[in-house]
């Protein structure tokens, strides 16, 4: 019997954003019609799974009804703790795909597995030599990053910053040590309702000339990029960033 | 007068490579719509930007006949050395944006200003308070990420490695070291022609349980991705790797 393959499904990135993106404008067809083929999920959420095959169904018939779908949710601590350190095995998630199930997996938002759980799935899939498939979507770090101008040949994703002032203080400094050292452009998130002190910390904390870019709800109706140098975003009011945020530093 | 919005416009990944993939497979119809009304362009190179409106074409009738399309090049030396040190001032680039004309970047493959000529652009345009919107599309980058199964949480792209085979094992080790260390993923590609020999210098120069991640023609018709241990790919017959490639190492 041939075994199924495990299709990485971008979704856009408009989660718990209002007014939705209409799919067609980030998502290809492409991708759209492998998802709206599949019956068998590991997900996030399968809640919000449902909800973004719901969106779906509407331009690409769902195979199976919703309620049909077969969803396995990953489990909660590696939603918190990360899912990159290999202490969970995924392996059993993916029976499915050994009995010949086609199978997606799913984030909330954007690229499964990055800046999200799924990499253990996505391990656990190349420890069983199924044929692993990423499909084309938004991935809002890359989109931030070209609208940026700082370098993109050259960058890295280091995820949230410490939430202890000192410690993210300390933090932001090494970032941008290495920023200005290397030439590497540092890129970073945090959760949204603790956007505008992390910018705070940025102005009190980077040298003026280093260069700050912000990108908040990328791909979302009012969406913008802005990049400054830090003495520039000074003698500016803060912007709003209550839709979510890639912040990304450079010399 | 209103000025001009620049628009980061993704393109396909099967440059050079045929069969081509069907745009709409890979391509927002979002983007394409976009791509189809602008008479302004700045590319890596014009021949191949007239070549994808071509195919834009077929499904999303351009505004403007292709021959009367203004397509500006970038130098040819930011090809060569990279277009990230902001040496390059390409303000006058953005003339038509000035005078009210929104403007599309392009490159030959996937995201503009991403492991591709853009940057400098980008920062011109923030420098002049210019919109600059990105549009979604395929980023070979983050295909490959996602599918190595690596850490997307932390992950570094560093380019190219050097081409000098002592130089090159020296590079090698300290990224491995980096990613051992750290846990940061690191990712870097090389020009087809010398994919296999990158191949064989990892394969000698890693460590027996360092993973690494390939991922070959991403998109196209017969990619691939697969991550294994060293130790695991010196047991394998070495793959083709005639199609671009991203190259990813993990613990």
């Amino acid at each position: 019997m041939s075994r199924g393959t495990l299709y990485l499904v971008p979704s856009p990135l408009d989660f718990g954003c209002e007014p939705q993106t209409p799919l067609h404008e980030v998502m290809p067809a492409g991708t759209l019609a492998v998802a709206a083929r599949l019956s068998h999920w590991i997900s996030e959420n399968a809640r919000s799974t449902r909800a973004y095959l719901k969106r779906i169904d509407a331009s690409h018939r769902l195979a199976l009804p919703i309620q049909a779908l077969h969803i396995q949710e990953l489990p909660r601590e590696l939603h918190k703790k990360g899912d990159h350190d290999g202490r969970f095995d995924a392996r059993a998630l993916l029976a499915p795909a050994l009995a010949g199930q086609d199978i997606g997996l799913v984030s909330e938002a954007g690229m499964p597995a990055i800046a999200d759980p799924g990499a253990s799935v996505v391990r656990a899939a190349h420890e069983l030599a199924l044929v692993v498939t990423p499909l084309s979507g938004p991935v809002s770090l890359m989109l931030a990053l070209a609208a940026s101008g700082l370098n993109g040949q050259n960058f890295a994703f280091v995820g949230y910053v410490p939430q202890d002032a000192s410690e993210r203080s300390a933090r932001l400094r090494t970032l941008e040590g290495l920023a200005i050292r290397t030439g590497q452009t540092q890129i970073f998130i945090e959760t949204p309702y603790r956007n505008a002190a992390l910018l705070e910390a940025l102005l009190q904390t980077l040298q003026p000339a280093t260069r700050l870019a912000l990108s908040c709800g990328l791909s979302l109706g009012g969406g913008w990029s802005r990049c400054l140098s830090v003495q520039a975003w000074k003698k500016q009011a803060p912007p709003d960033l209550n839709a979510p945020t890639v912040f990304a530093i450079g010399r």
